[in-house]
């Protein structure tokens, strides 16, 4: 579904905007502080409550956000906005950074590199963080935070040390790597693409160059925001961000520099080879034109002497000379060898 | 009309400046609060007094604004400046956000896309918002407020409990939302432009492109500025916007953001379709060339030794060979054949 | 003269540099208030220190400012600093506000365009506004400001009520009104080479285009350093300028945007016209190529047949048959057929 | 010398990075107030703590800094900070304002256009101002400082009443005018660059197009940090300059802004005078190609139509045709004519 | 290994990112103060302790990231932060400069132009800097040092009489150095480049300007960030940093802008060297196909005219005139002529 289906609908109407599906939605929950660390699968609703209320730090994750009901369900639950359930549903968001009362909300882009379609995959995600619990909602089955479940695993993390802040900072740090992941591979597609402009032209598609461009851009819509976004959760005076957070949000605020960098370079890299492409291929094809056409000029003066020999004029006298013959084959050459000589010495050949 | 036509007038004055109307000018308005929503269409000017006292929230929508007495006797009756009547009336005022005594000022352009004409249909719309009567001024009948007004006749919509900044939003917000529904219709006319170029580029027609940029950029020229006044309205200390809507504009704003991101997208696609478009149709060109060009190549050295053995001269011995004529073909043949060879080695062929 | 022959001038030597004018220099001056208006045409300096202790308000109107010494005696008997003089004279000076102690500086460029020309034509306007007079300074005799001067010389007119900064603002407006005047002209005619370019290429002048830019540059060049001059004006703390004339700088301040944005756009215009025109004419001549290359192609290997019969061989047993003129004529129409099939098939005629 | 030959020296090291000279290098001085003015030719390093000490305002002019040793000498005696005289004698330094304790700083090019070799001449010049003195380091014999030692030498000028700061500025407006000079020159080149490209694009050599644009560039590198230095002059809260002479700050701030203003226009002017040089290039070159190529395409169908007749078949009918030929060159001139007619009809030709 | 080696591991983990290597590890410090200065190589770990605690500045450098336990244990004995040591290794961080408690971080690209393989070296370098030690982390043997070593063991070297912070400034001074020296380098081949364009187009090489295409934007890449780390060191109010350095460190800002100005510049001109490349050899191209083309088309109506008179029709009248042969010369040749006299009226030729 796309944007316009909201037209006319209250403000703060939750509308589920984006491919359709009709998966089931699951929520999976990780409760942990020092000592101990619990994980549920599939969460029913009724023990959310139950959930928020325990000690340490809550992470809910909700997969799905086409039940638009359940997404507001659990927002009542929490206590979470009109508008920022709204945001959550509505995949066309793009990525910012909001202070809330009470919580923290962050929007972001998932983008992966799917190596088989050979297409930028691009999953919205929302953060809820509160002072005691993180919810994250993504669009669908599979994410990238896997490492950072099994750190929570793990007792001795850093993570399990510290508040529902960190975990903000792991889930985006988790997705700001997988930046890296992407970028990588786009990057290989594109320098293998300037490989074969130098070295041989033909084979290179506009059509891939303009697809990476797209992605490019795409990947560029996604992480320019994104560094607003963490700038203004770094710089925002909220107390449920702690001051060691922030030092490490820092870290990932450069990193989306880095990323930023990246594109930039891969941009200017995407229209050199662009450029090249076409200097190239109109230097090739010059080459080409140039060759035949030294080949017809060279052959029509020639062809032109044959052409007055073969006239049927009754009073030809070269035609009854002996060496008429010979010397006309000479004439020939020479008028071809000379305009040879002339074209190389004007270093047109 | 054109914005020359008021040269030389004192400034203040309200002339229309735009396509000349001659429908009666019509005022509705809708008088509610949380318990009674009144409707009224064509309300004489008289009675606006007595709305205006009115306990709740009034809105008047006028519709026309070509007839720039009733304009100014509306200004009037609720104490609006001539300078914004002046903005009132002339449609080529780019949009902006004002902060008067007593009231808001926002001029707006409504844009619709005119799926028969194919073009985007720009109409210039301003909004004064007082403490209690928010009015709109169109110019022509139709507009993008249904959805508000059923949402004001419903009693349980948010709309009804809040005050008249809470109007004000509501109808900016359609406003933008409509921008929402105008913006798709065109990415679709983009895309589809675009998948031609890649396709066969033969049906491609400049003319469409150049239309497409120019309304992406009267498109952008509508909502920068837009963006700015909505920001202003939220950042202004005006008593007349309560905190809650103040949230609301935050997300409006966003809104605004979303649709020049979305047109910026645009405008890089069309770029490169311009650039696609080029390249690929002369490659195409330069393809079709370069067979031409070799096929003449191949046959003028042949034709050339045809003209040699059609001179009359009357020594030629080649003519009275056996094999003469044979052996004329076989080296015709030869030089055509390692001509081709010649190129296809080359890899012009 | 230009510029450079201030060069080793004492700063602040007023020097006009100018085109050279020998036409006499003229003050004209008009001294109101509510209640009369006076009006003086070519009043002599001496009388200029009476009207200046005049009640009311004192515009003067210099017009040449190629009699430097004038000028330099009227900004003595008004106090003005030397610099103020020197930019006065230079009609090279770009528009700029300033704020001298006991007076404002305000440099313009009129802007009208010549219909018979076809070209821009820029004035430089100068105006010093104390607290109860405003000089202009022009450059030649014809201006914009014949609607200011009946506005003045009728009682109930708003500015008549007002003090100098008020007529300072009226004669700004006024220019700025003639810059909107000057804008539609020069759209007109880029809008009629924008239509000239889809329709017929051939007729469109590439010289006027680049006229047009230049045109559009040079425009820019006036605006935009005026909004900045106008919102200099604006906000400094100057208490020549009373808090109900501020309102409407902020109104003069929204035309100059609409003039930018209106230059803009025909930037955008003419760019695009430009691109259009290349692409166009190239594609009009890749069509033409085609085709005439397609000629020449098709009939190149009918003629090689030709010649080939041509030759005199005394064995060509083709000769000899009975229906060989026939046969002939039957492969050359089948060579020439097959090669317009194969093109048709390649989709290149 | 360049730059790098200052690699491992210890910051503050001053090395002379110029063209290599062997000139002796000299001291010029000033010393006046209202009353009296004294002028010195090549006054002896010995000398100066004397006319340091001296009432009134000293002008010191080096002239030549390969003296790196003599430069510094100078600098001990005035309490020049190493890193001041570092700059002083980098000729590659870019333009700046500094505000060193006891004295300002300021870095500026000389530029000046050499008609003979018309390329634009750049020249290095550093001015130390203290509150009695001024120092002005230049690198070679010649300046455009003369008008100032006139001025100087005058009883009466503005500039002797004046303290150090306002000799400063002298010698700054001395070489911003000299900018006005070169700026001309070079903008006189390039508009009849412009007029020779569209009245016969042949004789433009894009050689000097590109010298143009490079001297555009460099005078722009030139120009664009001085206008920050001079703000910086003007805005500073040092006691060496005084609230007058900030206003005539003020004045040169402007004069630089115009000097760029100027650059910006040239820039334009030279983008759009490549632009259509390369347009009308390409027209007429197809042109060319097109009337050419339109005069072999009518040819050769009708030389296949005498190709065919020149065949030696036996039986060819139209050959003993009482009128064949006649009907024959009837059949050729009619394929000529009737292609000439599509060839016009099409506009072609 | 690439930056995505780090998905999923724990923020602050520091990995070793960049080109494999095997060398031992190595540190070599310097202990100094006015008086003495000692110097040691290959210090093993367990002496750190002494030395720390050692009087005087302390200068450690640490030659090789790839051993990470060994970066992470001087982290530890010096107090450096997890996140500092994770962009101490991780070779693709960009120039930034950070304070932490207790130390500034820096982070810096040493770049050398490697004559050998013509390409720009980028080696990845990180300074911590407390108040008494200053640690220095390059990727491998070999640094633009060996100057700052050598004023240290000079006794009367500023460097020795001053703290921490200017050993700091004087490391960062070297590499700036060295920064000059790479681009002279880049800046010679790339005027070269220009020398050739203008000569004789054939010999430049695409790939060579994309390649200075590349390097300038790597260098930018490098240069650019730099500034703002540059730029926060001296404006940051650490105590590290006394005041005389912050003098120090604004000069090298200003080195900084130089050669950011410089590779604006030269990225200018190669912009300019590949659009005249493309006009020069698009001009030379049409200049050969002109001449070829004429020389065809004159021969082509000549050719025409020898095929009319090699037709065998039985009545030709003009075959028999006694000066038929003659005349037909004359009437070839005067096409001929009259063409070419036509073209060059035209100014084709």
């Amino acid at each position: 579904m796309r944007r316009s289906v909201k037209t006319g609908m209250e403000p703060g109407t939750p509308v589920y905007v984006g491919i359709q599906r009709h998966e089931a939605v699951r929520i999976d929950a990780m409760v942990y502080d020092c000592e101990t660390c619990e994980s549920y699968v599939d969460v029913p609703l009724e023990r959310l409550e139950g959930l928020k209320s325990h000690e340490g730090v809550l992470w809910l994750n909700v997969i799905g956000i086409h039940d638009v009901d359940l997404v507001r369900s659990v927002g009542e639950i929490f206590g979470i906005h009109p508008l920022t359930i709204e945001d959550i549903v509505n995949t066309s968001q793009r990525p910012k950074g909001e202070d809330y009362p009470g919580y923290l909300f962050c929007v972001m882009n998932m983008l992966t590199y799917d190596d088989v379609a050979r297409e930028l995959d691009l999953e919205h995600l929302s953060i809820v963080a509160g002072r005691t619990y993180v919810i994250s909602f993504q669009e669908k089955e599979g994410d990238v935070f896997d490492a950072v479940r099994s750190r929570l695993s793990q007792g001795k993390s850093r993570l399990r040390q510290m508040g529902a802040d960190h975990c903000l900072y792991a889930l985006m740090d988790a997705i700001i790597d997988g930046y890296f992941l992407a970028i990588e591979k786009i990057g290989d597609g594109i320098e293998s693409c300037e490989d074969d402009v130098f070295e041989h032209s033909d084979s290179v598609d506009l059509a891939v160059i303009h697809q990476y461009k797209r992605e490019v851009i795409a990947f560029r819509k996604s992480v320019w925001p994104l560094r607003e976004a963490i700038s203004f959760l770094e710089k925002s005076d909220t107390p449920i961000i702690s001051g060691d957070t922030r030092m490490y949000l820092r870290d990932l605020y450069d990193h989306t520099i880095q990323v930023i960098d990246m594109l930039e370079g891969y941009r200017d890299i995407l229209g050199g080879i662009h450029d090249t492409y076409l200097s190239l291929s109109s230097n090739r094809m010059n080459e080409i034109m140039k060759v035949l056409t030294i080949i017809a000029t060279v052959f029509i003066p020639m062809t032109f002497v044959a052409g007055v020999y073969g006239m049927n004029f009754e009073e030809m006298p070269e035609l009854h000379w002996r060496y008429g013959y010979g010397i006309c084959w000479v004439v020939m050459i020479a008028i071809g060898v000379s305009l040879v000589v002339y074209f190389r010495r004007k270093r047109w050949i």
